[in-house]
């Protein structure tokens, strides 16, 4: 069981149109909406991949009734925290062809969304803890931006109730977020290349690795796109790599690569690794994030390649 | 009293961004939503003018309790029937700052909204009818596009709703809408150039003109932008054209336009159509659609100029 913690989660709308062109008008034949999230994307994945997850995120107004139709919808369990202000949206604009504006790329709307009102978080807080309580989850994920005003307090107290609970709390965030998750002692932090660089300072992932481990992360594994993933505990070095490239939807990568990571957990670092790289290759070749094939991730973990380096 | 029936409203969304790049991600920290579609601008305009204005439409949906919400907030009268269907939305991007995507122009993305389900037309319909018998408006203005899958006898039996009771009935629309109008006989037909033209198949708004009344428009008014607009009833052709050009915001100066047209339409034409001209062009001052300072349409009126010639 996986509890997938989403701290500022979006109703996802997606607009499909025949070409963007700024400064004019556009008619969108085609919309689809649909509950959104990194950590929502993280719960779908364990579920393709045959695990059981929850979703915890708080939610409210229009926006969030229509979030929580979504997730019942889909069959994905949650346990969702009304918040009583309206929930963000964001609008992904993607084109039928390639322009010379967007050159076939989704351009992306996302709302900054209210600040929690009082309580809101403590309420969080004591979801995931209960969640934890009752289900004994042997991972706890936790997921993309935080509302704003957000502390370090804050998100200290919600890995310690997954902590607390005897749950491993995994963290895919950036920016000071992701600097208040390895000091509050995450089991493993796992930025992409320029989140992990832009949070610590540092020049290089193997400098930003040591970085966020002596601010007390457990373990931190970097994603680098095609480039695949790295783990460092200083004295080995862990590179897992795709033998191939594949040609897809990078967005919600790095969520499948989390789903894998936390189902993987028990497993020895250089498996676990491989498994991330596999399903968050598989994920690219899906149309949307939150989706992969299993049969498809189980057939790239073939094709994985493992580097592993004894550090001085 | 002004019925404004919008058949095909939506829920208004405005994302200020710094700047539009296409194909990439946006913050957008800055949100508003409210009740949108043209006939709720000319609602709005006949408030600011001193009239009395009712709003009839057909919504549904989560962005239909937006919309309901925020009438009610604005203080804005409404008869509203209800489609069980989702409303659709409307999402203007407004760069803060031009650049050389947009050159500082909004960009649009109109959703195309569900087909009305069966009855909810005829309820429409009804609304009008029943608000014509009960209020004795002078004027029924209908805005705007068609849900998807409208026919040309449906648009006829709500033009005949209002001229049934008395009232007259002006329509600002485009496409075959605006050639079926016409053939319903609505006391006025208000495109603007480029609608007018491409509606008939004509090279010039005189021969636009004349084809929307051979079809059977009681009178036509074409909207030219700064070159003002015409009006012309094959034997007399009015032109009212400001004396300035004015910058602002184009977005609602046509809904500006009939507000006015609507208000005055007891007026003899060459001051009816001085007035559409002035009320216009203070709403392009106006930082958002559906709203006129009644003070600066009133001294913009001095600077309108009317050119009557009579045609052989």
């Amino acid at each position: 069981m996986i509890v997938a913690v989403t701290p500022n989660p979006a109703w996802d709308v997606t607009y499909r149109v025949a070409e963007l062109v700024p400064g004019t008008s556009h008619r969108v034949p085609d919309v689809t909406g649909r509950a959104g999230g990194k950590g929502v994307n993280v719960a779908r994945v364990v579920r393709d991949l045959g695990g059981d997850a929850l979703v915890v995120a708080p939610v409210g107004g229009l926006h969030g009734q229509a979030f929580t139709a979504s997730l019942a919808d889909d069959g994905v369990a949650a346990r969702l925290v009304a918040t009583g202000v309206e929930l963000r949206q964001s609008v992904a604009v993607v084109p039928e062809q390639a322009s010379g504006w967007d050159g076939g790329h989704p351009t992306l709307f996302n709302e900054s969304g209210e600040p929690l009102p009082d309580g809101v978080w403590d309420g969080l807080v004591a979801t995931v803890a209960e969640a934890v309580g009752e289900l004994g989850p042997e991972v706890v994920t936790i997921s993309g931006s935080l509302p704003p005003g957000t502390t370090e307090n804050q998100l200290a107290e919600l890995i310690g109730a997954g902590r607390r609970g005897g749950a491993a709390v995994l963290v895919d965030t950036s920016g000071d977020a992701l600097v208040w998750a390895a000091r509050a002692r995450a089991d493993l932090v796992k930025p992409n290349r320029t989140e992990a660089l832009g949070a610590t300072g540092t020049g290089n992932v193997h400098d930003a690795a040591a970085a966020l481990r002596e601010l007390g992360a457990g373990a931190v594994v970097i994603t680098d796109g095609g480039d695949g993933m790295r783990y460092d505990d200083g004295a080995t070095r862990l590179t897992a790599r795709l033998d191939t490239e594949l040609a897809g939807n990078p967005t919600g990568a790095g969520d499948a690569a989390l789903a894998a990571l936390a189902l993987g957990w028990t497993l020895p670092w250089p498996e676990r690794l491989r498994r991330a790289v596999a399903t968050s290759a598989a994920s690219v070749t899906e149309p949307v994030a939150g989706r992969v094939d299993a049969d498809l991730a189980a057939s790239l973990l073939a094709r994985t390649d493992l580097k592993e380096e004894t550090l001085a």
